[in-house]
């Protein structure tokens, strides 16, 4: 399958990818092997270039992939994913190589395509996707399994993200989702306008 | 005004406050002065004890005096309050208060109470409230605005806020905000939930 209603974002933009604050799917790769998981806590840290943080914990392979790379995925998926998300968040890819039964992509059937500049899968049917290089910090990762990355590219589902702005009215099918805890998530709702209020 | 709603959330849960990725105001206070500002960039980073991190840029009032005092408070507002946050997100508290006019609580009317712990003020009317120690981190705080918090006491609205859960439903004026850019927000919706998938 290919996705005709993926669009490149420009870097500038690529922040307001997550800003809303969805649960992402982390993808990694490396030397052949390849893994994707669910993480509640990713966040931008700046504007351009663009940079990200993410919490991968310790136990995680897909932390480990990305260590070895120096790269990443972080890609946005929507409600009617919410068992997929659950599935890759809970499952050990780890696990499941060392039980010789292929990686999640293969055990679930999962759709992915190649990034223009990484090396980890991008997954079919999100709404966005951020190409990322780590960049190296090696006390926030020891210490507090935080990874932060630089975008080096991003894409859309032009459908839902437009003039870099989210407006998933019409498309309840690719609205975000917000996890909670527990594979109980909140999908995102409709837009609304704040205006400077004048002093009293 | 006094919140008759606000419950105290167990450490452990803090996380979950956050964990959906709204939009925080971030207050803090040193010396009898007192600022609070918008926050989209912040995240959960631990369980318990409850860390969190945001992004503060230098030319904000309120970095500064969380600095010098060494705590902060984070807060999530509502989509009742989207004109405050927008407001509060876009005036520069030193140049309110170096124009002699009084701070942001004051020129908006803003009501606040005080914390257990900090001395930073809770605004009335959020539907959560993080008090927070600083985790002194000066390189993350120099190179990224990035500043590092451990949660000691949080505190949510128990109509939307219960048994570890956030639940929307019946209390719309109570839904979180979640930013993309210029003042636009989107508005959190209902609960879904994810179940794990068989394998092939």
């Amino acid at each position: 399958m290919t996705d005709h209603h993926r669009r490149p974002v420009p870097l500038a933009k690529a922040y307001r990818l997550l800003n809303h604050g969805p649960t992402v799917l982390v993808s990694a790769a490396h030397e052949g092997a390849r893994n994707i998981m669910a993480a509640a806590w990713s966040v931008p840290i700046d504007f351009e270039p663009p940079k990200v943080a993410v919490v991968l914990d310790k136990s995680t392979w897909t932390r480990k992939l990305l260590e070895q790379s120096g790269t990443f995925v972080m890609q946005v998926p929507v409600v009617t994913q919410a068992d997929l998300v659950e599935t890759v968040g809970s499952v050990s890819g780890l696990a499941l190589e060392e039980a010789g039964g292929g990686d999640k992509f293969a055990r679930y059937g999962l759709q992915s395509f190649p990034g223009e500049v990484v090396d980890a899968p991008l997954l079919e049917g999100c709404v966005a996707w951020l190409e990322c290089r780590l960049i190296p910090e090696p006390h926030n990762q020891e210490r507090y399994d935080l990874f932060l990355g630089e975008v080096v590219a991003a894409y859309a589902d032009e459908r839902v993200f437009k003039d870099g702005h989210w407006d998933f009215s019409g498309h309840d099918e690719l609205r975000t989702l917000h996890h909670i805890a527990g594979g109980h998530f909140l999908v995102i709702g409709d837009g609304v306008k704040g205006v400077e209020l004048p002093p009293l």
